[in-house]
């Protein structure tokens, strides 16, 4: 029994900030981890914008809420879940991502939290420097091998770290930028690829 | 957010040995680790039994196909997870616990592998020395506090590292051991303590 670590925006669910960026018009907000690859830059960004188009936390939440999982997702979590122990690395917010996990069945989330005052976002809590990586050396240091697959810059330490990464479904700037990275895209591949290790 | 760590048998779903015990009437299976602290003693003293009884594996696996949650644990699973991320840590083996993880909607579960051959248990791989306490240690290296509860001497490590750890239904014998550790019964009061964490 191995450990398959994934992550969630992009991957399971749609991006959440563009969601937000979407409904509300404010472009900046479309940026994701793809672009700016630094995530305290990002969300820097992110919480500039948001102050600067005063938009409360509770719009913001309305919007997640109306959110379904990525077409195919479901299924594909039911087939990981029955042959793996899934764990969910992400750099969202447990206050974002709660609206989606509960349609995704509950997969264990490891992620950040949001300081939330008056209806605002003021601030946030990063859980640790490199998470994902040290998630994943966490369960190996439990006896695991562990599987991965993510879209973005954000995921490279977790995909190095594990015994087997994958780029799942992530824009060419990405993968060209790791060419020794396995690079599969859709569910089908997703899953024939993990089957390898199951 | 807080994780939340629960035994799994004798918690969520009933002592599996014991169905098989029960089903064949092969009293020495009626064991289990509330009886032998020594997982080990009791592992050889399963293997020696169902040798001497030649129980084969798919016979077990029926038993345990059988059988459902315990009362009130799909409920109480299903509290948890909307307010913890929540992970089974339990002594059994992944052969044995999947039917029944899939009725519980599959939370993440860390426990070991069995060695089957010719539909006959030969023996069993176990993860890693003190195994609970390590996953528990694993997630606080995330930096997350932990609750945790259990039944069983197997539960010690995890209840003495977790932040916040409780026994649950234990017998008088596990508690009266453990005086130090608080000891709550049925899932009314395992949730009025836990709300205090989360």
């Amino acid at each position: 029994m191995n450990i398959l670590c994934l992550d969630l925006e992009g991957v399971l669910v749609p991006e959440m900030w563009q969601a937000i960026a979407t409904d509300r018009g404010i472009e900046e907000l479309q940026k994701t981890t793809r672009d700016v690859p630094v995530y305290d830059d990002l969300m820097q960004l992110r919480l500039r914008a948001l102050a600067r188009h005063n938009v409360p936390f509770s719009a913001m939440l309305e919007v997640i809420g109306s959110l379904e999982p990525l077409p195919g997702a479901t299924d594909f979590l039911h087939w990981a879940r029955e042959r793996f122990q899934v764990a969910i690395l992400s750099d969202t917010f447990y206050e974002f991502a709660i609206p989606l996990v509960r349609k995704l069945g509950y997969p264990l989330l490891l992620c950040h939290t949001l300081q939330v005052e008056d209806d605002r976002i003021v601030g946030y809590r990063l859980r640790q420097e490199n998470p994902k990586q040290a998630a994943v050396e966490a369960f190996q240091s439990l006896g695991y091998t562990v599987c991965a697959a993510g879209d973005s810059y954000n995921d490279i330490g977790m995909l190095r770290a594990a015994e087997h990464g994958c780029f799942f479904n992530a824009p060419t700037q990405v993968t060209s930028d790791y060419p020794d990275i396995e690079a599969v895209r859709g569910f089908g591949e997703l899953t024939a690829t993990l089957s390898r290790y199951c």
